[in-house]
């Protein structure tokens, strides 16, 4: 059966410094690795592979996983960005249209072919980074119809494009207007209707809820996970962003794969977390983009071990991010996750956050083939630059998605 | 004579939101614009091109402008990088070889053929995204030989790649080590020795000097302003950063181009700006990289009507930026400064502090035909994204010299 070997890599399998195997082969079959390490050591009945590529000597880190994203929606949110600038206060930007509902009603007007379309361009951004897995919510649709096509496009890009999409239904973001002042009734409706249609057909893979003062509250947020544990779907939750409601605590009692966001979480919902093997994801691009001041607890999650991921949390609110890179110099700036940290954050603790069986982010026998070759000579360098660098190759499933190496001078 | 016409453009002559020409024209000759204006208003003269390009109703701004860069060095900062993060003190990073001296070293150590090749790198990624013009600072060479060097090597980014180089010298960056306790003597050889032979052989289009407590006090700045005052290059300063020491006062008497940073600047020093013409160079990157606090006097700037530029900083240790588009979200996220006004500051604002005569910063009849097209829906979308847009095309002196409209879905 046919074979490709990948030689002359330094190869982090776990994208970790410490862990290195300098001067490496790799050896792929039928899209997993069916064998690496140095290459003194390749067993003689891999040595005869018609297919060889030559790394180079480039760094290879398994694929990058945006584990938070609201990649797909209608419009953007430029206009108000520059009204806010120009300083129009909240009241003429509603006025105009402004907020998360300007959001649904653009999203709710789109063809799932328009929708489609806006939502490949930001896609294609993050993949030109080295991301191979991903993860879509809902939850600008707000309605069974459009949240249907949300995550109908969601899957759809998984098809298009070199990359595994892994969808969450989070039809608890925001209460549409139609609902206005009837919470309970929308929080039934996503329940009893919504969420069950919606996993019938397929389209979900995990439940997530904003729980928040802004948003919905403890009790809404229970009967989400409720629903979703009914349906025997993993959960997350945005949880502690914006104050302490300690809806990550609740989340962990229902094992709850992450909560997001953090910014506010205490050290009783630290323990939980630890107890329940919940990720957390943190969410540096939405920090900085609200010119947030209080930081999320790193110290106790160092101190807990409590697993730490990043993500764009890219959406036209309040992270209008395509750049995963971008997020680990800023996970490192503005939290102070050191290099491993960082790096463990977009790859195996991103993966565990995922919750898909198939995606580890990280590179062994018998893991898909999933993996990026980096024009840089250290693993530093991913998470120092601002801008550069560019990876040179992205391999999906053993076959090269992306490869930019002509373009190097 | 030859001309090519460019039609189906929405123009945006100096990056303004505010005027823009809807279903434009623009007509290149040798290099420059001949005419431009509504396609109703095309000249019969101008209607028989033979070559026409039709840019699909996209946005065409002026090529951007980075004003101030170090872009040229050897090796990078990303161990020390992550060595800070991991908790080493600065003791332990000098010890361990870090800071700028470590740069010099690098620096010093490459021949010109290597340092072009890690310069162009950088050079590159700025150049993806619409870039037509940079500054490009020495100061890591400290010496005759190697800042001859670095701005040889400057230079040739400018003959290698579409993009107009000018290059500043700095060879009051940093007391160099063999220089220790005799800053009065090493600013004497920069001044009577390393300028006047640099200027002679024509790699200095201006001077910059250093000028904080940790540098190069006032008395020693204006040394060096003298010196460039009498050999008639303009001079410019990175200045208040850190402190109030007075120096953007000082640099405006000498006519300064721009004073940089300008963190800790008071309004008398505002004012003097006003008054010399004298450029604010305003740099997010390094501000948001070494996490300070205190903002610039934006609302100073913007009442006296001091024109802000925006620029990456690009350096090893305290910018290690190659994106002049994140500078455009940081300048507004961080800073505040409005759309238009990030616009203007790497375009027309940035050309004046550049003081090339034939670089303006936006296109009119007889401006260089430097221009770019953009995939986005409106001029904030420059600001707003991180990470989006990608520039569909770059011109440079009317030939196109990035074409990544292929690349769209
Ligand atoms: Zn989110
Ligand atoms: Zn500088």
């Amino acid at each position: 059966m046919n074979y490709t070997l990948w030689t002359d890599l330094r190869l982090a399998p776990r994208a970790d410094p410490e862990h290195v195997i300098e001067d490496a082969c790799l050896v792929e079959q039928a899209g997993r690795i069916v064998w690496m390490g140095p290459r003194h050591a390749l067993p003689p009945q891999w040595q005869q592979a018609k297919h060889v590529h030559k790394l180079d000597n480039r760094w290879v880190t398994p694929g990058l996983i945006d584990c938070h994203t609201h990649l797909v929606y209608g419009g953007t949110r430029a206009q108000e960005f520059a009204l806010r600038l120009a300083g129009a206060s909240y009241e003429e930007i509603a006025r105009q249209g402004g907020g998360i509902v300007s959001t649904v009603q653009a999203t709710r007007c789109l063809s799932e072919e328009q929708l489609l379309a806006q939502s490949l361009r930001r896609l294609d951004a993050l993949l030109d980074e080295g991301v191979t897995a991903i993860e879509i919510k809902s939850g600008y649709g707000l309605d069974l119809d459009s949240e249907r096509k949300m995550l109908r496009v969601a899957r759809r890009l998984g098809e298009l494009r070199p990359v595994t999409v892994r969808t969450t239904f989070l039809g608890a973001h925001a209460l549409p207007p139609e609902f206005a002042g009837q919470t309970d009734a929308y929080v039934d409706q996503v329940c009893s209707q919504m969420m069950p249609t919606l996993a019938q057909e397929g389209l979900i893979d995990a439940v997530d809820v904003f729980c928040e003062r802004i948003a919905f509250d403890l009790r809404q947020s229970e009967h989400v996970l409720k629903a979703a544990q009914a349906l025997k779907l993993p959960v997350k939750m945005h949880a502690e962003q914006l104050s302490n409601l300690g809806g990550t605590a609740m989340a962990t009692r229902y094992r709850a794969l992450s909560t997001d966001h953090l910014e506010y979480l205490d050290e009783a919902g630290v323990l939980a977390m630890k107890e329940a093997g919940t990720v957390a994801v943190l969410l540096p691009g939405a920090y900085y983009f609200l010119r947030e001041t209080q930081l999320p607890p790193i110290e106790l999650l160092r101190k807990h071990g409590v697993p730490m991921a990043l993500s764009t949390d890219s959406n036209p609110g309040t992270s209008p991010c395509t750049s995963l890179l971008l997020m680990l110099n800023m996970g490192s700036t503005l939290f102070r996750l050191t290099v491993p940290e960082a790096l463990a954050a977009v790859t195996h603790h991103a993966a565990q956050a995922l919750g898909a069986p198939d995606i580890r982010g990280e590179l062994s026998i018998g893991s898909r083939a999933d993996f990026v070759a980096w024009d840089i000579e250290s693993l530093s360098e991913l998470v120092y630059w601002l801008g550069l660098p560019r990876c040179a190759l992205v391999v999906y499933q053993g076959a090269i998605s992306r490869d930019l190496r002509k373009e190097s001078s």
